[in-house]
């Protein structure tokens, strides 16, 4: 019989699991970096440190809605490897893809709270969430043709990345063309779609997206 | 069977775990990026170094004090984790909510290593551990009402944490009040109540709570 | 019975995967630091920031260089625990200094980022490559010879490592070899192949190593 | 019946192995930040910078010495952690205490690497190790004690570690102590006797141990 590397490589799901839980972990944890404290040298009394606290506040807000992205998208993910058995090598690959579009996220984040009323870093980091999204949506295109899924779960689980998937980017998109306003309307907007999903949709229209 | 993506979402106990796992160890360890290695221009001799060892020394205080919380903290989700047979969508966002306020930590050590003598700086260090105990309580109340407990357990579960979060809550809240005199009692006693619980409660009063 | 530490020491298959994991995550993440937000003082309007995030895009071939070539190892480490039953506490040191050379990435990366036109840093990165494909191989030897492997694979091991790292470590060389004309040959023709790899050989003569 | 959460909390075994490997790992990784890349205003040809790589040169020894040493003690932290079958609260806090001496070790090297001629960095770099080796003795005696060893494990455990670590601590303070010499001789000493451990003792008489 021959052996081909690519019929044997990248086949454990498992492993791919702790590799994405450590990527999301590690991308979660290092948003916490772009919270700087405040220098020493500019801080005389209780008053300063107040005002510097308060200076560094608008970076709490990018700070929580990267968390919400990273939790959407780590629940999203998690989601669609319980529809299988296995992976392969190629399903691998396009989830290192998407693990490389999570590990950015720190950067995105940085710059949109660097320059939040530039709207070139609003789109940077709505960019990333296309990219989130589209790499989950393909994944699952994928895992369905390729056969990934368990016993009868195919049409299970395009019902529900397909609609949801699509939604979702639509709101980001329509959120992101807020800008032409002003860069606080899409944050708002955006943070708004994101604790919609997170609390699960209250929106009726959206309820079983 | 209509098929909806929040009765499927984020139901793995094994991932959450995982990823738990992933931001308190990347946590405790983003610490210690907050023990500053003295700069080389300003040492020339071994009592230089020697003296700018000594002047870190309160940080090593405060990175202590925060392993603690993280220890404290990830051994009460383990603990609580370890009640449940499975979890489920809006469980799992409680705890992403929690880990989000577990990412702070080094920040809000950070902050308060920097500005020891800073009342501000205390109450927002005090802040971060009302939040970690609110998320603990309020993910265990969910998950009773939710059933979301192993056969039975839900009445054990109950006490543990209730008594355990209120006390423990009480005594930091206490402790920050200390800061009226001086933030170094407040750290002394928040480091003491913190010895205990790792110790295991031997002060009498506490010891089954 | 005599009972010898190095006997017992390092056996866990399981430890050995998460170690790997966490390290691949964590080199993996740290890639993203290498992408410095600009400097909010030298920006004014859009276009100036316009201009500063295409003066990083050099880098992001850089990361995305970096993310294939962690993610090409790591799924050829996992494929390679995934012929074991066991490991020893010899192997698991072999592993442990792949994963030491895995940790270095990212400073080659960054070297590579810094100084993308001179051949030193071009050629620490292709020693960086050499050391990883060889801490695999010898891996592999290490792993047959000590009888690690799954009854009657030893066979079908050797077959899928052997061809596989010389082949691609041969690439890499002449790779390396094209910065005698130019660094960006080199990095070009190293993506090529890379890319080949990931999207599974479609280059005939490549397709079944 | 009473219910305390000193007997429930803290008794996963997997979650511990988990958190310590996530520890590990980013400990390991964290070490590489100590390898700064030049800065670029200073390098004008590739002679300047084959010279910048030169002077870093040094950073790359303490690099491979942490390397090891976190790898000697993973090893050793996992090996005793195979001998049980559960753990308790009170093991669980000794590991953690474990894990911020492990987490420290980056500190210890960025200090050393940067002070490599000064004794206090070599002593603080030895008490490391002290603290490192004396951690998981205790942590061994604890268990043993408390009867969380597997069925008829415990003289094994204890044979296995007593003298090891009793042994490998003894040849440590030799090394230290070399440094009323010469740091470079401490530093040179300390890496034989890991490369001993890390080959398998050589060494006749410490091939036993």
């Amino acid at each position: 019989m021959r052996f081909v590397y690519n019929d044997v490589a990248g086949s454990s799901l498992d492993r791919l699991s702790a590799l994405s839980d450590g990527v999301f972990a590690f991308a979660m944890t290092l948003l916490v970096l772009d919270l700087h404290v405040p220098r020493v040298d500019g801080i005389h009394s209780e008053h300063d440190l107040w005002l510097a606290l308060l200076a560094i506040w608008p970076r709490f807000t990018t700070y929580l809605m990267s968390f919400m992205t990273l939790g959407i998208f780590w629940v999203g993910q998690q989601t669609q490897l319980s529809f299988y058995d296995r992976v392969n090598r190629n399903y691998t690959w396009i989830q290192i893809g998407f693990l490389a579009v999570v590990a950015i996220v720190p950067f995105s984040t940085a710059l949109l709270s660097e320059f939040i009323t530039y709207r070139i870093a609003l789109l940077v980091y709505w960019f990333n969430l296309l990219l989130l999204g589209s790499a989950l949506f393909f994944g699952m295109a994928y895992a369905i043709r390729a056969g990934l899924t368990k016993e009868g779960m195919s049409d299970q689980l395009r019902t529900l990345f397909a609609r949801r998937v699509l939604v979702s980017q639509g709101l980001y998109a329509f959120g992101a063309l807020l800008c032409i306003f002003n860069t606080y309307w899409s944050i708002g907007f955006i943070i708004l779609v994101q604790l919609n999903y997170l609390l699960a949709p209250k929106i009726p229209v959206l309820r079983d997206v």
